[in-house]
This record gives C-alpha cells, sequence and structure tokens, in this order.
C-alpha cells in the first residue's frame, strides 16, 4: 500500500491570517528566533499496491484541479510517501 | 534565510471528513485508484540565518505544544526545508 503527499500552500503574496496568529503565540509561549510562520495543507492519497507514475500523474492533476485554488495557492510539491523516513522523524522526538 | 516545516496529521483512528469529501469527489472528477484519502496541516516557519539544531529543537517542542493537539493529531515530521527540492518539484509540474 503506497501513499501519495501533496503539499499546498497559500501564494507568497496572500495573506495568511491562521499563520500570523501561530507566529504571534511563539514568542509567548517562550520559543524565539522564529521571524514568520505560514500555514498550509498537506494531502495523504492511499493507493492499492505501489505507487506507479499513472498515480502520481493523476495526483499531480488533482493536486491542481481539485486541492488548490490556483488563485491564492501552490501546489508545492507531489511525492511519494516514504513511510520509514517519516517513522524515523517520528523517533527521533 | 532557512525554514522548518512542520506536518501535522490527524491520528489514524480520527475520523477526518474533510479527506473524505476529497475522497468522494475525486472518483467523480475522474481521479480513480485512489483509496483514501487524509487531510492534515504543514507550517513553514521562518528562522533567520541557517537553520541550527536549536532552531530543529525549539520547533519540535511548538510542534507538540502549539501546532498540534496531541489528543487527536500526530506530529509526523519536524525538518529543515530543502529549497532546491522543492522546487525541483514544482518544475516537474
Amino acid at each position: 500500500m503506497g501513499s501519495i503527499v501533496v503539499d499546498v500552500m497559500l501564494k507568497p503574496e496572500i495573506l495568511d491570517p491562521q499563520g500570523q496568529a501561530v507566529g504571534g503565540a511563539l514568542p509567548r509561549l517562550g520559543f524565539s528566533g522564529f521571524t514568520d510562520v505560514r500555514q498550509g495543507k498537506r494531502f495523504v492519497l492511499t493507493v492499492d499496491g505501489d505507487v506507479t507514475d499513472e498515480h502520481l500523474a493523476a495526483a499531480r492533476e488533482a493536486a491542481e484541479k481539485l486541492l488548490s485554488n490556483p488563485v491564492i495557492e501552490d501546489v508545492v510539491s507531489v511525492r511519494v510517501l516514504e513511510q520509514d523516513s517519516e517513522q524515523d522523524e517520528d523517533a527521533e522526538q
């Protein structure tokens, strides 16, 4: 069972009030050193079996047509989810 | 100027109506082959200069305390954003 990750972010010129709220809260909670925060969306699309080039092409098209609003958002990446690497990241924390 | 990406997803056992809505819309728009869709959040935290281990540690702590609700969400990754790789992904589309 494979998965594809699609990352969607607001375009840089679009105001991001959610990100601003997080960015304002960070120093109040003692987290300094961050100059900007932007919040976007992350989709995980699951397919039966391994991810093929056809799946990736369909995911790219779906990302532009359904998962993002191209007027205000950019699809910043469409890639195969590597399960092991994410588990490693989790384990590091 | 460096950036850190924090990915947050609902825990697998938590119902995800947004993801289900997307998953239901995909076949109607002609995108078949996807068995499940989950929608999560992606934060990009920007720092002055290069990302240090201190920045990453602060981002990991902020991810658990502020960016996610540990009752229903998992922080699936906290990593340095590699600008070039994202641009490459964009260029591929």
